[in-house]
């Protein structure tokens, strides 16, 4: 059994996985909606697909040559450093994928889907006490699964690692206890001065928003050839293959903001997959490293790129003449301060970039408790409205636009809202790098020319794939283990600036 | 097991076939077009389950306990007469599919494979003989074919009831040879008069065309909650369910018919799919009979419903409308005349439906007496323009209008063409029972109600899927076994009318 043979095996399984979002694409964008009973047996069917093959023990035989499934340890060593690593890696989704029995898997399925269901009206009739009883099992079936896995510190980490493989609860805890502090204070600092006076609000035509979109991932690097931008309710990126990207986007006709960072950020997801090597289609070396990491190419692009005056000062005049009648009279210094605008909001999703992470600790922390049992299902509506009035100074008048804001939880997807977070701190630590690297960046953004930002990130990051762990990559990358103070030093500078507000 | 369970063990297959029909849907419509090779990929892994799930031991055993497979005898005769015709085909399915060893299954697919690629080049070049040595190992592959599958009179039997269960050679050689020479003499005879002097060339904006083409298939009864319309090379109708139709169109922009007319036969698939039972997916009673009969609900909405006086009564006003700079000054009269203009053509897609299905009988011919191996693939270019020349009176100037111009043959679909025909055929023999049925049909149509026409065919033919063999639903819709008479006489009086030709 050689590698090649190995990929070869596994190219069936990516397959599948391929088909799986292809399916998932295709319901987010143009299922006519009555098809979506037959949708649901289609997922089903292809994830049992998937899974068979994942487990099967034709797939561990063949592994088991190259590597020792027990010990970890590397049989054949005379293969390359980016092939013994995706062996690792196989054999650390092995190892977790035959812990959690089909019964399991299955139960887990369906508590989720009558979950959501419930969240969705609970969340229209603003009525926590719909969706307590379905939250309470969700919660008892990630402990369990926790338990399943298994864990060393803390049985949330066992649930973080299925997004961000070898982050612990302590590692977030740590990182997110230095950050919350200094961000609340800047928001409290920030909203004692007067904000911009501008806003973009006005009439823009839907398809002129969409071809903005597409002209802003031109320059990005994206081709019709290996991508495309459809609508969908909520903006996503979906990778079939590196060679057949698809984003999605929407649109809201009074605002053009939303669309366009949208796209940038999914531009930013698609750009990672898609200089992923394509020679290893079937192996984790073709697959992010986990959603840390690709939420910071998606930020990197979205925020610090997007939101930033050296990018308006080369696409805002074209933004300007598209839709001269409701930005005609706005200057370029005006709109970067309006786009910029922090305000703290009771919904996460339209949080600026001050107030966004904010959230995402409240959650965690709230999120960590519920698995390690120190607060119970029942409290999560006082408890949520505590933190969010802690660190954001407002308090949420319902729960709709508190607690039951996110459908995430209904899901079952414990563990995952901390990805948001990471990739912030990731995409600001890279982005320190990256500007050391090329100092005069700026200028070449301000012509237009996005290439250097994408050849830096495709080179350091997406070539990899899975070849090093999350942490491990932002330390050869940056030559530091992750931290919050790049990205409070980002927002500071940048904020500081656009408030006035003294160091 | 009852039927029950061996519905839904095979819902299993249907799934798998449905996921096949999305893959090819996408590839058609929306696909980026570097992901060609991951696509046939995927095509492939999709057909190699969907034909295991087919020939499992475990559906065998399933079958087995309600049929006998050997015999054909029902086992479970309590069962109702639509269960124990789904029986029969399940077993007809079954057998054939079991025949076929999966390596020759695999060549056959990497033959054509090549060989599509090579048609394609030689109809560039318009050099039959890139293409000569492609069609010989094709030809020799579907004789081997016909071979493993077995046949009673005629090898190219065995090959035409892939698409039409039950038609022999024998019965399409007896029909086609009473249809052709009037064929070839109505076509003389409206040569000798002067045709239509009115040309529908002219500006047409393309999104207008797509937007006419929704409304007219919204007066066929669809609806976007169960139907797309979108665009593709070639149009076509692909079901991923009833409930989830995927019609394609083509637009020119010079020319509105094309687009409306596609629209109208692709909707005339779709709504036989739609009117399937739904409650019988996985079983042969949600699929459309034969390619013949499905033909024939495409060509009744086109042809006979949509190029007619009544249709355009009630739809012309409308398309003039919208269109009133090219269509303003030709009256419904004019119109219509030229929109059924009957002129030889070398190509048939291009083909009028007094001249279509001399086309068709030239290739079956041809097909017929390559498969009987008496004659030879060397001889195709000589005998095609023979036989073109022969029956519409024009010569192909080269292959590439002649013999190189369809793909079919590259792909080894002998004995596909045949049902072009066919559904001519059929389409017009339902007709004469319909206005028998509901003789003033014209004034609902007339009046934009298609409503009559649609429950009359869901209900004789749609809501029986493969209940009934083809030949057998004709004779039970209409009387009488198929017969070439009814089209000749929708044919004669259409044209006759229209072209002053005395009887």
């Amino acid at each position: 059994m050689s590698y090649q043979q190995l990929l070869k095996l596994c190219q069936t399984r990516a397959l599948l996985d391929s088909i799986s979002n292809l399916l998932e694409w295709d319901l987010e964008t143009h299922m006519p909606a009555q098809a979506i009973e037959q949708r649901a047996a289609h997922m089903e069917l292809m994830a049992s697909l998937t899974h068979k093959e994942k487990t099967s023990k034709k797939f561990a035989r063949a592994l088991g040559k190259l590597i020792d499934i027990e010990t970890g340890q590397i049989k054949d060593t005379s293969l390359s450093a980016p092939h013994q690593a995706a062996l690792v890696e196989w054999r650390r989704d092995y190892l977790r994928d035959i812990k959690l029995p089909a019964a399991f898997v299955r139960k887990f399925a369906q508590t989720t889907s009558s979950s959501a269901h419930a969240w969705k009206k609970a969340k229209e009739r603003n009525n926590f006490s719909l969706f307590l009883p379905h939250l309470k099992k969700i919660v008892s079936l990630c402990r369990k699964k926790a338990d399943i896995l298994g864990y060393q510190e803390h049985p949330y980490d066992a649930l973080v690692n299925f997004f961000e493989p070898e982050m612990k609860t302590s590692t977030l805890t740590a990182l997110f206890s230095r950050l919350q502090p200094p961000l609340s204070a800047l928001v409290q600092a920030i909203q004692k001065k007067p904000g911009p006076q501008i806003s973009l609000k006005g009439s823009y035509d839907a398809s002129k928003q969409l071809d903005f979109a597409l002209h802003v991932l031109r320059a990005m690097g994206f081709d019709p050839e290996f991508s495309r931008l459809d609508l969908s309710a909520h903006p996503m990126c979906i990778t079939i293959h590196p060679k057949d990207l698809r984003m999605t986007t929407r649109i809201y006709p009074d605002d053009p903001m939303p669309n366009i960072l949208s796209a940038i950020h999914e531009g930013g997801h698609a750009l990672y997959s898609h200089f992923l090597p394509q020679e290893e289609f079937g192996s984790p070396l073709c697959e992010p490293v986990s959603l840390g990491i690709n939420e910071s190419q998606s930020r990197f692009w979205e925020t610090i790129i997007g939101r930033s005056l050296p990018f308006w000062t080369h696409f805002y005049p074209r933004l300007q003449e598209v839709f001269s009648q409701s930005l005609g009279s706005i200057s370029l210094e005006q709109f970067y301060a309006a786009l910029n605008t922090v305000k703290p909001t009771l919904i996460r999703t339209d949080a600026d970039e001050v107030t966004y992470n904010l959230h995402i600790i409240a959650r965690f922390e709230l999120e960590k408790a519920l698995i390690e049992g120190s607060i119970q299902v029942e409290e999560i509506p006082e408890r949520w409205n505590g933190k969010i009035s802690q660190f954001l100074g407002i308090s949420p008048p319902s729960n709709r636009e508190g607690c039951l804001q996110d459908i995430h939880w209904s899901l079952g997807a414990f563990g995952y809202f901390p990805t948001y977070t990471l990739g912030n701190l990731y995409a600001a630590q890279l982005f320190e790098k990256f500007t050391a690297t090329h100092p005069r960046w700026q200028e070449r953004v301000e012509a237009g020319d996005l290439s250097q930002i994408r050849q830096w990130l495709s080179q350091e990051i997406h070539r990899f794939g899975r070849q090093y762990p999350p942490e491990k990559l932002c330390e050869k990358v940056t030559g530091n283990s992750l931290s919050e103070k790049p990205f409070l030093r980002y927002l500071e500078r940048k904020y500081r600036a656009l408030y006035h507000v003294e160091q």
